[in-house]
């Protein structure tokens, strides 16, 4: 009897959850209505994506998850830092991320907010007020939801999205030889925790640089359009997002796909700010790039012949990205540093155990 | 200014949300993907209805809808009644419940689940094991949501379900002299929270009772069945489940529809464990059966012509409904009672205030 373990999330999502739903996919009889209408699951629960997803009627793929945001991790809230507008809207950039890393476009949300008694109308409504402005910004209309009292403020949501049938992006799938790609540079979100908490914010760090780690909290920006460009290229053989860390992401995609990702120190792009932040604050940049900063940035893997033409693409909308590493048949994840070494990769994954990466999202 | 004004949850919808989302309905810009697939919003969050609807490529319609359970109304749990199992099996009825009322067949569930540091293993799989039991029951797999650690239990979830175009079922719709019906008798999570409150649970109310009592909580059933089959009738001109409570239910109905209704006492059912709770604890059976009692049943409006034939058509797949009133033109809610006078609808409607029914779930 296990009723006196108390195991970490890694433990309960390997003993508890994956033991519950396996099968699921592949095992679960399509939903069928008269006229031909019907829904079959194809990406359940057991295949730890960021998504779950299902094959419809008609040319069509419906993709949903579900994020619960507003806990320990919001220690800038409880500083004061953000305000219950940005809440909202970072409510809703977690959860359509979930979506964008899938390639779907987003077709809704549903927010769920519960409020203590002590919260008054006006901030009830700023709540409100961000979950609408990421909605509009990120094209994915608030439909519904749940509010009414708890004993604090609660935050969670559930995102819905549509892809032609085959575009959906999963994180197995990644091939040796493929290129692993970036869409912007990860470390903000973390950089950004690292210099608030510090307590040690004053005119050290250049404005524009405070402003930009701000941001990254206050307007995180779900990669939606593209995730919808990957998907669309048809090229794309492997996608999740980093909201877990690059490093957590690298090897959820390395252990999903059965393969393995060197990145090198020499691609891996570190911004100003974060730069800025490291160095004041006597932190490895790296660390940070990889460790576990809560970006929402998109991690994917190409074949090599496709990485122009996908860039160019880009182009076209206005976007880019960059290529950090290589996909690897022998199942490590490594770091292939300027001086030609090897390590493993730097900075501590977030919430996941080394061994066990991958998120599944039950 | 009303940074000094703390609403009811009923204002707070009629006074930030209405405003937040009118017009979203009909002014949501469908999302088309190439291919010829697309999503359209056709009922928002400013319908008031219990879920959100898409029209989808194909024949099909997607109704999505997210319920918070975890929250002061867990008495029971707190009391020792109800186990961890229990909730994870409450929080799918709840869930599922609203995609039943609008007619559709549910295709999945997404889950949030987060726990405190000190639930153990052995507990957090109980309430996942009442999860995956409670979406067997009802034919709506668990597909996905998210897991994670908190300052106490917090259980939210997002039910989805599709629909033939045209099937779906909404609040507005009942015409004056249509039938009101109502799948099973209503008052047993009422009756059942007063008992086991009361702390007069000896030997008074006979063990069969308690029995009946203890699973309206314990075990509460989604009328999945049921709703598909009134869709499928294609009669069926209003429809809601009765988790806030009869009462407002009704009231909810006819505020969507513009009508009044008027229920006979008659016709009203009241179940023997109601009926003995009621006298054992000197309670108005009526007032629990209207009152705030939160049971998963389904009320509908039907023209008259129509009752016999579904009646019939019911009773081809075992299930049963009985008809408690009648749709007038005159916007009033009314109980006639056996003795010929006329009142107001007995007991008190939960969470919304009389002159704002309709729960509007964002």
């Amino acid at each position: 009897m296990n009723d006196e373990i108390f195991s970490d999330e890694p433990t309960r999502l390997s003993e508890t959850i994956v033991k519950l739903f396996a099968g699921q996919t592949g095992g679960t009889p399509p939903v069928v209505l008269a006229g031909e209408s019907r829904a079959e699951l194809t990406v359940g629960a057991d295949a730890q994506d960021d998504c779950a997803v299902f094959r419809l009627t008609g040319d069509q793929e419906l993709v949903v998850g579900s994020d619960y945001v507003r806990g320990p991790k919001f220690r800038l809230y409880e500083m004061g830092v953000l305000d219950e507008y940005d809440l909202g809207y970072y409510l809703v950039a977690a959860n359509v991320s979930d979506v964008a890393a899938m390639g779907a476009r987003p077709i809704g949300l549903l927010s769920v907010v519960r409020y203590p008694r002590e919260m008054t109308d006006f901030v009830f409504g700023r709540v409100m007020e961000g979950i609408r402005a990421a909605c509009a910004d990120f094209g994915c209309p608030n439909v519904g939801g749940d509010i009414g009292g708890a004993e604090r403020l609660i935050l969670s949501a559930s995102a819905l999205g549509i892809c032609r049938p085959g575009d959906t992006l999963l994180r197995r799938g990644a091939c040796p030889g493929d290129v692993v790609c970036l869409t912007s540079p990860t470390g903000l979100a973390g950089a950004a925790m690292e210099y608030f908490r510090s307590r040690r914010v004053d005119d050290v760090i250049e404005a524009a640089h405070r402003d930009t780690l701000m941001a990254s909290w206050k307007r995180p920006q779900a990669r939606v359009r593209e995730g919808v460009a990957l998907a669309e290229s048809r090229v794309v053989t492997s996608c999740q997002d980093t909201s877990d860390g690059l490093k957590a992401t690298l090897e959820s995609i390395a252990w999903s796909s059965g393969v393995g990702i060197t990145v090198y120190e020499r691609d891996l792009p570190v911004l100003p700010a974060v730069a800025a932040v490291c160095e004041h604050l006597g932190v490895n940049a790296l660390s940070t790039v990889m460790g576990d900063s809560v970006d929402f940035e998109l991690v994917f893997t190409v074949p090599p012949s496709q990485v122009e033409p996908l860039r160019a693409e880009f182009g076209t909308q206005g976007l880019d990205f960059c290529s950090i590493g290589l996909v690897t048949a022998d199942q490590e994840t490594t770091l292939h540093w300027a001086d030609g070494s090897r390590t493993s990769l730097p900075g501590k994954a977030w919430r996941h155990a080394p061994d066990r990466p991958g998120g599944l999202r039950v």
